[in-house]
């Protein structure tokens, strides 16, 4: 199975560098770059990371940003994107990309959405326009965006759910990535990038062992070049996440990234990354970053606060961004009272650049041999606050 | 006259460099730096450059930001600016700044404001509080903020109005200039910044030719480091403008430098500093960036348009600021057609770039004694559009 190029897209991407229990430290290898994992990937949905440039981003370590299929579907058109050259073009940003599937979008949009064996038929919340999602039509399209990694398209569900829709949808979700397999293998060279696009199967099943087990297994068969573990993180309660979380872990190969899709606050990456998971992807941090929340070794900071008024202390003292070497607290929760926009620029700044300093600091310890230390540290110093 | 540390604040800030017809290249010369005139300051109403950090507005060569004292008084409150040492410290922008009286702001809420002899009664755009802004007042609060450059409270009347109401509130503005540089003058050290603030004087007269000149002769002879020209650009003839502004800048003295408040558009801007003024201040940078309007060395466009759909140029091919240099119209269109930040983000940022080079562009062709040619090539190249 090879790409335009004659490339093995189903390479070995990734290196393992050191364990530390089932802490992971590593490297993914794409045309646009390496990762070093574990790593954190922003969100731009649109093909930007709300309020920021790649400048901004490149200046704090971002290796890798998320864009979102089917938000990119529908504008500004997956056709448009393909002819600026790809997403890395498209936006300016030249460090590699992943795009998921759209499945989790046109899920959440249930009450719009028809699902069916061919795929999902959904309207646009732009403009109520029909559409249909199917795995070759998925892959088509990320074929365009040209991302460095791609999603099969997968079936996400709520939770709670039944067991036996649970199990059905986990089936399909196997079978929809054989398709998306085997229509990407098959894609004309016309129609790909000109670089390697690697495509990672999500393992599904709900908060049921047995079908996460046998999902796990069967998608695993399918010798992708990494696996995400989807359809968590959607309103369980958080024991419940991380026993599934480390039930699927077993089943998947080592060899290989292992991606926990839309994880999320702080506390969680380190409970994850101390469980084997190398990368994340979450809106967390510019969600709250334009609320006026940041990040803090403390904890989360709620900068609206009264309490901030006349404080001309950074951000989070112990902070080295652009953001904490040139601005105070009492300034930036003016700027958000003021409904500024540098204000949820500068807080969607530091969250970012602390997210990247955790994973960063995660690895280190990891090649170390010590992050069961540091996450006990972390923990003791780091108080997530209310969500 | 002298500050709190014995400097005389009415020392010559200016020098002038070169001159070329009416057009004057020069030095005005601050505790915060030099700012080389002719100069565009980018308006920070609320102690921001909207969706700008300092970094950007010194990538660009910005010399000096303006900042709005009516807002500033209002929310955070000018004492909370002096406690972080002042707007410099406050903005984390460590070049030159200028404070408008907030005259022109009070006198916008017309409906809310009563104006005496002592001076203006008014009422928050925020919450409907009420507040009294008076010569002193008004010293104090800008004292508190620490500007480098501070106006003396000013009544600017509206466009068309009567000739007795005009007389009136231009010698109402020389009263109160009076009492702005008596009252700066007495302030107690401890209510001032440590550097030195130059007061500069405001001629008002509407457009009427006698009661400018006498404003102009009147402000003059109050000896202040500047003198600006306000109620211009207030809804008249574009003639009708120029005509009064080179009507008061004869009126005005040569070793000072003058101050078109609130223009403008780059034709403007051209025009008036071929008829001797120094510095502008104006929100249509940043506020056209917000609507997707940019400047270009052939005009206005408006990115939004359909025709730029896949378009992959820059903004403007002969520009070389961040944003030509990394993104294309067919991003941007995107960005702003999505309602992303980023978007107005990069257009306020090409446009601020745009009358940044314009200023130097004029400057260097009045060094070497070209700006005549510099002038018509300009109108020959530049469209610019409807307003």
């Amino acid at each position: 199975m090879t790409d335009s190029r004659g490339n093995d897209f189903q390479d070995k991407i990734y290196k393992l560098e050191a364990c530390c229990g089932a802490a992971r430290a590593g490297v993914i290898t794409t045309a646009h770059g390496p990762i070093l994992t574990p790593v954190f990937m922003p969100v731009g949905t649109q093909a930007t990371v709300k309020t920021l440039t790649p400048a901004d981003l490149e200046s704090m370590d971002v290796e890798i940003v998320l864009a979102n299929t089917y938000h990119l579907f529908l504008r500004p058109g997956h056709e448009l994107v393909r002819r600026a050259g790809g997403l890395q073009e498209f936006m300016g940003w030249h460090r590699p990309v992943l795009t998921d599937s759209g499945g989790y979008q046109v899920f959440s949009l249930l009450d719009l959405s028809k699902i069916t064996e061919e795929g999902v038929r959904f309207q646009s919340h732009l403009d109520g326009s029909y559409h249909m999602f199917t795995p070759e039509s998925v892959m088509e399209v990320q074929a365009a965006l040209g991302a460095d990694i791609i999603m099969a398209f997968d079936e996400c569900v709520p939770y709670p759910a039944e067991e036996k829709y649970v199990q059905l949808a986990a089936e399909r979700t196997v079978r929809w990535a054989q398709r998306c397999r085997s229509h990407l293998a098959a894609l004309e060279p016309e129609r790909r990038p000109s670089w390697p696009q690697y495509l990672f199967g999500i393992v599904q099943g709900g908060m049921f062992e047995h079908i996460r087990r046998w999902s796990a297994r069967r998608t695993e068969e399918l010798d992708l070049p990494g696996y995400a573990v989807g359809g968590l993180s959607v309103g369980e309660p958080k024991e419940m996440m991380y026993g599934m979380l480390e039930h699927v872990l077993e089943y998947l190969p080592a060899g290989k990234p292992r991606y926990l899709m839309g994880v999320g606050y702080p506390e969680d990456l380190v409970a994850a990354v101390g469980r084997g998971v190398d990368m994340f992807d979450c809106v967390v941090p510019t969600r709250l970053g334009r609320n006026g929340s940041v990040f803090t070794a403390a904890g989360r900071v709620s900068v609206k606060n009264a309490a901030y008024k006349d404080d001309f202390r950074p951000l989070d003292e112990t902070c080295d961004c652009y953001v904490c070497r040139n601005f105070t607290r009492a300034y930036i929760r003016h700027l958000i009272n003021a409904g500024e926009i540098l204000g949820i620029r500068l807080s969607s700044h530091h969250n970012l650049h602390f997210m990247v300093g955790l994973m960063r600091a995660m690895r280190r310890a990891i090649v170390d041999g010590t992050f069961d230390q540091w996450s006990r540290e972390f923990y003791n110093k780091y108080d997530p606050g209310s969500r």
